[in-house]
């Protein structure tokens, strides 16, 4: 076999077969295939598409290119939610306790912050004394006794796409369906849980901007799940603006627990609901609409809150952050927002808020980057929203004043002001089963 | 500038800019271009496609990547012919000589076989003592002394294609009309002759498969030329079969000798004639039927005959192999190859038989392998001929008898029998002005 004859017959429109991808992954993950070939393949599929079929086979030889984890060692049902990345998105802070104080297990492998979007390994790290970094034995112990825990990915998960994922992002080769889809599950995949709820998130603040893209790329990766045995939903939700009114890692710890008080934004509160609802549906716990109930009801009983607290006294975390949020460090600085003009909020570029936070101290710009906890933005006003002329329309948080000019213009130029209200987009466009 | 944009601009079917085109090519000589980048505008270029501007810009800045030869460094015209590469194609050794006799410069540098194609270099280098590799001050006085000199390229020509070349000779983006016209014309240009004459080989012989793709590229590289100020024509001929009867070295070089003599083959003496013609009418000779006839005068007088041996002697080769080209050293072993069956020629490989005389020692498969001058192939037989079961249709010439029988293979099934005569093709498809 010829990586020549492959990237030949994909840029034929060929169909590529299991083997054919079965030989390019494993070039990629031993380094046998040089760089050149590489992503002379994926823009070849970046123009002709793959099939279904090409599109499961590339998911699996990525998810099998490294360690894995398997479910047996996990007594009970398996459910995790994924999301695509987003601004301002707690909800696995959220939805993870509800659904573990249900019984049903969550044993989370998250990620890091980069660029816009955050991460929930950054946040929980807002959390003093919390360790993100378990040995196998601990996370499992603590997943079999209390239900749920929370870690950064410590295991070699699919390091094809690392190496593929890297390539693709120098050669304008990641907008492409079946790459991102394989790339995603692949990861996704590997840490084999028995249910996955996708949250694929939608508009300026995602990278999928439309929900047509995103539909299409939420039914991909619900079908390549299922081919895998997994059951199955994705929810299309509004990324259009932020959810909730925090950005920042301990910001949006607080604003999370506040969710789990049932003092959380509407906003928020319904897409975890939402999410909550469809995992423990999936895991058998009855219908979407059932479950979203038995979900406001765990907020409501304290039962979720009370599953987030064990989380954080079994990973070592201060508990009593949870308790009282305002005991949270504060930022050395803070610095009011107001509205240069009066109308109402009709656009907001999410990305640039997202990347106003990380110019705060938020973010990471690289993996190396260093994060201020404490940093980041509150909004006062969304989309929607009236403003006044000098009305505050966000607080910045920062540990030098010096960082607020920049995130400033960044934040005023991607808030769309008009004289029109504008026309309301809904919180969930479609749920792909 | 980042090469990022430069290859999503493509990818999205944009237009590059001059500035976007120079940068990607001084990228490509210098080295600061990654290879995974370099292959990955070229797959969108094989999607995409350039436009007219986009492929002079890219011809002229692989023109521009290298080392250049000047055209005021000759006293009058300077003329060239250039084959897009063929079986049997021993043109060059025919037409220079033919046009250098009437005082129009021929200053050629030439290339050398690789895989199926033969090279003028080494044809030339079958004749005893030849020297194809002169001083720039040997050359150029030779060419303004006899109007005529045929040399190897030692100039650092268009380095940026070589490094394109190979790149896309791993990567599948070989076939795409901007990349090969801005890779021929590119290198051309660099010689700076001011009026040159394009041979676009079309059939199962050479690159070009079809008329209509020939004529694309014949067209594309017509108005590339016109673009840099030349005086262009290209002439569209047919590679179904091989041109004359001889394939190989020494066989070629005897065969053009007897061309000369005016007892060549009729396909080939007629082709060139009109390339002859073309390159003389473009001199400003006459019209181009005038210079045909020219030509054949050039034939007839034996002046065409005596600036080869000009050429030859001045050059060092020995000038009584030309006198007598029955004198060239002859293989050391020969086999003739029987018709298994009775009827019509109908189509040839003709890439098969240039991959035959390639395995009889006649040809490369790497730039490293060493020529064996005297082996190859005199056809008996050719397409449209008829055939009698057991009749003979060639002699394969080599230094091993082993050598003869995958070559007979190879040759044999690349030769198709049908009861009916197959419709005559044109020698000559089309002239591109």
């Amino acid at each position: 076999m010829r990586m020549y004859d492959i990237i030949k017959k994909k840029r034929d429109g060929g169909e590529l077969s299991t083997e054919e991808i079965g030989f390019f992954i494993r070039g990629v993950t031993e380094g046998t295939i040089p760089d050149y070939q590489i992503s002379a393949l994926c823009m070849a599929i970046w123009f002709r598409g793959m099939n279904m079929r090409e599109t499961c086979d590339l998911t699996f030889a990525v998810r099998d290119s490294g360690e894995k984890f398997t479910a047996s060692e996990v007594q009970g049902i398996r459910v995790d939610k994924h999301s695509t990345g987003g601004v301002g998105d707690k909800t696995s802070l959220v939805v993870a306790p509800i659904v573990a104080s249900f019984g049903v297990k969550v044993a989370k492998m998250s990620g890091r912050g980069l660029g816009h979007t955050g991460g929930t390994v950054d946040k929980l790290e807002a959390i003093t004394g919390f360790r993100t970094t378990l040995s196998d034995e601990e996370f499992l112990r603590q997943v079999n006794e209390i239900g749920l825990a929370i870690v950064g990915q410590s295991r070699q998960f699919a390091p094809a796409d690392k190496k593929l994922y890297a390539l693709r992002d120098v050669t304008a080769t990641v907008d492409s369906m079946p790459l991102i889809a394989s790339s995603i599950m692949g990861k996704k995949l590997a840490a084999d849980d028995d249910c996955i709820v996708l949250d694929v998130k939608t508009g300026s603040g995602s990278f999928m901007k439309t929900a047509e893209e995103s539909r299409t790329l939420a039914r991909l990766m619900v079908e390549i799940g299922k081919n895998a045995g997994k059951k199955m939903v994705a929810c299309i939700t509004n990324m259009d603006m932020p959810l909730g009114n925090a950005i920042g890692n301990a910001l949006e710890v607080q604003e999370a627990v506040e969710t789990l008080r049932g003092r959380g934004p509407a906003d928020l509160t319904a897409v975890c609901l939402m999410l909550a609802g469809r995992m423990l549906s999936l895991a058998g716990m009855g219908t979407p609409a059932e479950c979203e109930a038995l979900s406001r009801r765990a907020i409501e009983d304290g039962s979720a809150l009370g599953k987030l607290k064990e989380m954080v006294a079994a990973q070592g975390g201060d508990v009593g952050l949870i308790e009282d949020p305002s005991r949270f460090p504060r930022a050395k600085c803070s610095y009011e927002v107001f509205s240069p003009a009066a109308g109402y909020i009709a656009h907001t570029d999410t990305e640039a808020y997202g990347l106003a936070s990380l110019a705060l101290g938020a973010g990471r710009n690289t993996a190396e980057d260093v994060i201020d906890h404490s940093a980041g933005i509150i909004l006062a006003k969304k989309t929607g929203d009236f403003v006044q002329k000098g009305e505050k329309i966000a607080t910045f948080y920062a540990a030098s004043r010096d960082l607020f000019a920049a995130a400033e213009e960044r934040f005023l130029s991607a808030t769309q002001l008009s004289r029109e209200k504008p026309e309301e987009k809904p919180l969930v466009y479609d749920i792909i089963e």
